[in-house]
């Protein structure tokens, strides 16, 4: 018997987790609802049906868990909690400060519904926060740090295509060597947002624009680039679309810290990632915590949880005897 | 009310373990149990009794997690089901062919005195095996790679001290730059023994002895050895108590995977360690399962468990909230 999914938005996300349907055995891919015409979504998998989201509840018995792949800003704080009410639901909810609050409301009606909802599930919040929490438990005395990138930002890439005189752009954030190497070192330096992360813009400039004006606009832009060190590479559209059209992006967490009846000694954790397609790597982490989410409520468990709560077997279709014997 | 730990066995581990306590304000050192003369055991704690292991079971309403410190050739195998019968316990065991059995063993223990014993922990297994599970969960077409090192062998050290003419020695385990990054670069390598890791050794030559019959020795060593690039440094035992007396180790655990309908994206997912002191990072691992051990007690659960089968939450002594507020 395999997990059968639904896919809540058919985007970036949905069609990650269609990509990664399709690499796991134990799962199939039931139906995407999209708030679109369902007659223009056209999905890649054969004979699965395309609903309205208006129908969603209707198709109820015929999902076990449920893929939220909206965005954070205004879907998912509304979508997460109401259809936790009728479906195991998993979202990669990550606006890092209102997560007490959207955790609080998943569980009011997951609980309610004796479903299971796992919120903020992909790589940060994820993989990353994990990391973190590993790391924290077992270097007590220590320092964390993470780094983004090198990768693709969409809010400042969004940002920069707002000057004027910007027809088309592209951001990268991009991790400062030398403060890698430092921390790696066990140096445990103290460093400024300027000292972690450079910011490279690859902009294609409007016709007759005053291109000295848009790199100022850019590099001084509040918020988003006048705490960094900014670059702006001028290219054309067909450079944008020919070098720069991919979803790159990546990491790492580090901690550092001292353990001996001193501290004597120094210990470095790393945990990195270099991704070719964020949002497709996104989606098979949380296709993995879809997997736990049908688990957990098959054993009568319900209400929010984050990828912290739940026990890192769950996310395997393996058993545990598999597991001891193979990866222990 | 913090937990009251007991360490089994005072070496490097249980060294290791006392001074990991004092890190943790939850905890308390209770009591240390020895299979030496008591009297001759000097602890650094100030007014934790030593007692004879003979004496263990008196005190077992002393001690909420009894950690358990011998080695896995033949001291775990009889003590960690022995103890489970009396304590919640947390051992290293690392002879990964035998941890099924192992486990069967601790659990059929445990379950019968309503105890949790939790088997494996450490760095790898532990560690290691935890992010090859959540990199193969993710990533499900994909390939593992292991490097061990920079780091002290003590198997390979021994092996060398064995050998005609040796006065002492230590071996390093050093991974294959080369092969680290073909593996990073996602070219899949099919990498044998040979272009994984290279050995080095520091020896000192015993006087009068023939150092080029001692190089050939070594080199030639079947399964230690022979499949190895191996290199062989003379020194002066000064040298090697000056420059060799630490117990660093580490290395890397790497899953490079592919997504995308066709596989067309490639992602990389590292983990690593650099560590000064390889005891003092395991016991700081234990120290962490033994708080998971204790509340999973608490909450009524008992058998055996593996680091596969704790939701990290239970490792921390923050609350749910807290996690959820600073660390996700």
């Amino acid at each position: 018997m395999t997990i059968k999914i639904g896919i809540l938005g058919y985007g970036n996300l949905g069609k990650g987790v269609e990509c990664a349907i399709k690499q796991n055995d134990d799962m199939e891919l039931a139906a995407v609802f999209t708030r679109r015409d369902p007659a223009s979504v056209k999905i890649q998998t054969e004979g699965v049906p395309v609903y309205s989201v208006e129908d969603a509840i209707r198709h109820k018995d015929e999902i076990d868990v449920l893929i939220l792949c909206g965005g954070s800003a205004t879907d998912l704080p509304v979508q997460t909690p109401e259809y936790a009410k009728h479906f195991n639901v998993v979202d990669s909810f990550d606006t890092h400060a209102n997560i007490p609050t959207h955790f609080a409301n998943v569980d009011a009606a997951a609980k309610e519904a004796g479903k299971v909802g796992i919120i903020s599930v992909g790589w940060d919040p994820g993989m990353f926060s994990l990391n973190r929490l590993y790391a924290n438990c077992i270097l007590v005395d220590g320092k964390d740090y993470t780094f983004w990138g090198k990768g693709v930002s969409q809010g400042h890439s969004d940002a920069v295509r707002r000057v004027n005189g910007v027809a088309n752009a592209k951001q990268y954030t991009v991790p400062v060597p030398a403060a890698l190497e430092s921390v790696r070192n066990g140096e445990n330096p103290e460093l400024t947002t300027r000292e972690k992360h450079t910011r490279e813009c690859f902009v294609v400039a409007e016709e007759g624009a005053d291109k000295e004006q848009i790199v100022k606009d850019i590099v001084t832009m509040p918020n988003y680039f006048s705490e960094y060190d900014t670059t702006v590479n001028f290219i054309t559209e067909e450079e944008l679309q020919t070098n720069h059209s991919g979803i790159p992006h990546g990491g790492f967490v580090i901690r550092s810290g001292k353990t001996g009846w001193n501290g004597e000694n120094n210990h470095i954790i790393e945990y990195s990632l270099k991704l070719d397609s964020n949002p497709e790597f996104t989606t098979c982490v949380l296709i993995a915590y879809a997997r736990a989410a049908y688990r957990l409520n098959k054993e009568g468990q319900n209400g929010a949880k984050t990828v912290f709560d739940i026990a890192p077997a769950y996310l395997s279709s393996k058993s545990g005897e598999e597991l001891r014997a193979h990866l222990l």
